[in-house]
């Protein structure tokens, strides 16, 4: 008799059912049960190990549905498979890489200045939305809420000249699923995508995890240069017109014309990523390419990571009417990304013209933090290094003569406890970024001086 | 003199730098000064117009940052472009699809039950999360916060059986952002995924917006074929053990072990999709496939919308070693898609236990309603239907004999007031899902019967 062996512990505070089921599983694969082999009758189980009906059904019944066991009709239970599971290894406790503890000064792009931060006003408006049963018990708009897709467009159209209607705003959880929504729906359209070079690291991810050809197009002065857009043979190009990295200041509109014009010619398609295109302080943004003509050839990409709050990942798209349609056609197959609470808040939030007046607030920070880094830079390093203002990147880049590049420096620094931010540079020669965004401005002039100190022996 | 035809006013809310900018600028694009052509001096406008030089300064520094002017050191600005805007035409406000308002019984998927979902408690681990002000001003980890990781890991394990540690789990925002994300690592490697059919749509959506060769496998009753699998040729295969489409029950331990065993001989890699895994009511939940020993050839993905609420975007995935340490590698090129906030709300709600006394209070919840809604279909379309129970997708499924098909059913059934979920189905043949989550017990007689008078003339 199988069940000899059985002992279940009435006192447990494990179910009999599962004491029972624990039992059984552990014969069948310990091999004491074959496989064919008839089970005895629950009535049968129930009286040999003294336990009710229910518990020696709900045993059979789980391992029923787990496939150990089988039901035939009119005949009884019988072993179906016999599994040996492998003993998963003990789970460790993993190191989560660097700790942020021992950072002094902190020159990275992780935080926002908090005076800027409108925190108790984003806070207020999570909280009113919270207080809505029926929003958060149900699932969000594919597209994104139509109450915030209706702010994005009269918001777009304000501060950054963007042609946009609700019905072609799709709104994701950053940049990424937005470029990766983007690829699906051009399909085979995209054949071979142009980008800046250097190009925004995430951005090219996208287009390289999409295995499609890529072509790093040569810029001079004012940008991409047209001719070398007409002979890579692209048919999308990807472009920051509003933070062109290589010229430090938005492309001018003369060149937007021009890509513009390459666009309508061959059909081509524009990828128009207005990373804050908005937070220019040092003169008005300059307003978005898509509005210049451009609605049926641009796909203008917003975001409000640094303009919000970091933690806040809401972006949107405005797309040509055909993608827009095409969109739709598809929406049921695609899921909305971005919090529906946050997007509800944020919707609220830019109504009641919050962020206009953010804008404002932050472009005074921004200017006064970023002449005050400036200074200090140029007090230090003035001498044996290059210093230019990333402007809408809200960080000032040192070029340096090192025989480290940049990540070696970065990392000797973030040793000596400060954190700066790496970027590729030629032989010989290595950038680093510091962001003035989140750093306060009394821990500036210490920051810059401590950077000094632990980078000058490393440079020529 | 260009400057003639120029008003300024002082009592404008415009500000006077803006007002130049706007005239001279509309003189460039009008034709009215020509590129090349020399502009007067800051000096010379200031005291023509009776602006401070401040003003004008601005005016052609926004001029020059936008290409309109250029500055030649020594010399002077000059026109360097003359673009002409296309007006864009007036944004409509469009229709936002179909109207909520009539739908007078809902059997559609977008709700959960609220009695289930302890919306004060989970409101208040979102306040008590925005409190923190260095959390919400600042970006998340990439990768997902380690605190909620580490309680996935520890979750993972203890409901689903989960092999993970937290370096090895990446929190997305849906199941999409984390498909994409996998097929972006396997690159290469994902040289044709198998499906079952029908598959997840929107698991089906993403390999097909990344181009990938898809095979759609037979199944007999226990799941997916392996022989099937083996000539298929695929080498990435994406499952749904827990919540097999075609057999309305989860896939059984044997066929589990010859799918592993098919990826350990091939080097083949099994997507195990958990979707709805720990919501089983009827029995115990069957623990995961990652567990059995797959360790190093199953992506785990798991999701918490229908757990939660539909309006949270928090899912996860456990990596294999391998890939794990490949996406730790390229991590500074993805960004967080997850609400940051949300993530660690929920990574104190499951700390403090919540998560599973939620889910045995929905498994009551749910095992009573799907016994109602049974009875009910029973009572009404008893004679004319099949009628099956789809357990973790929460929804009955009936099969109708109709001359429309399911979409065109569902069509009718909403103008009547009556949502229902339209499946595939062949022909001559529909069939509907009325999901028994988001409907209040005591609406589901009346909305049974209702169905069951618009939809029963369409019937053979």
């Amino acid at each position: 008799m199988i069940f000899e062996p059985i002992f279940l512990d009435g006192n447990s505070d494990i179910p009999m059912y599962r004491q029972l089921y624990d039992s059984i599983r552990e014969k069948i694969c310990g091999g004491k049960l074959a496989v064919g082999e008839k089970m005895p009758s629950i009535r049968r189980i129930s009286e040999e190990l003294g336990v009710s009906r229910t518990t020696a059904e709900q045993a059979y019944q789980q391992l029923c549905v787990e496939g150990y066991l089988i039901s035939r009709p009119q005949s009884g239970y019988y072993v179906e498979a016999a599994v040996t599971e492998k003993k998963a290894p003990p789970a460790e406790e993993p190191s989560e890489g660097e700790s942020f503890s021992d950072v002094l000064f902190d020159f990275g792009s992780r935080y926002i200045d908090s005076r800027g931060s409108d925190l108790d006003l984003w806070r207020k408006y999570v909280r009113s939305v919270l207080s809505r049963e029926d929003t958060v018990t149900s699932y969000g708009h594919y597209q994104g809420e139509p109450e915030l897709r209706r702010e994005l467009a009269r918001y777009g159209m304000l501060l950054r000249g963007v042609n946009a209607t609700p019905d072609r705003i799709v709104i994701g959880a950053g940049v990424q699923p937005l470029l990766s929504l983007i690829c699906g729906l051009l399909g085979e359209r995209a054949g071979r995508i142009g980008i800046e070079s250097p190009c925004f690291p995430h951005a090219e991810r996208v287009f390289r995890d999409f295995r499609l050809p890529i072509s790093e197009l040569g810029q001079d002065k004012y940008g991409v240069i047209p001719q070398e857009v007409y002979s890579s043979g692209a048919n999308v190009l990807y472009l920051n017109p509003s933070n062109t990295e290589s010229l430090g200041r938005p492309m001018p509109v003369s060149r937007r014309a021009e890509l513009l014009e390459w666009a309508e010619r061959t059909d081509g398609l524009i990828i128009e990523d207005d990373y804050n295109g908005a937070l220019r302080f040092k003169s008005r943004p300059v307003p978005a390419m898509q509005g210049m003509g451009g609605t049926g050839k641009v796909i203008y990409l917003g975001s409000f990571s640094k303009l919000l709050m970091p933690s806040v990942r809401i972006s949107y798209m405005v797309l040509p009417y055909g993608l827009a349609e095409l969109y739709r056609s598809r929406g049921a197959s695609y899921n909305q990304t971005s919090s529906k609470i946050e997007q509800l808040a944020l919707a609220e939030y830019i109504r009641d013209g919050h962020i206009e007046k953010r804008l404002r607030r932050l472009r005074k920070i921004y200017s006064e933090k970023s002449q005050q880094l400036l200074t200090l830079l140029n007090e230090y390093f003035g001498r044996a290094v290059k210093i230019r203002l990333a402007e809408t990147a809200l960080c000032a880049e040192i070029s340096l003569n090192s025989g480290k590049n940049a990540r070696e420096l970065a990392e000797i620094a973030l040793a000596g406890g400060v954190r700066v931010i790496p970027m590729d540079a030629g032989e010989g020669s290595a950038k680093l970024r510091l962001s003035f965004a989140g750093i306060q401005p009394e821990k500036m002039p210490e920051g810059v001086k401590l950077l000094h100190s632990i980078i000058i022996p490393y440079c020529r």
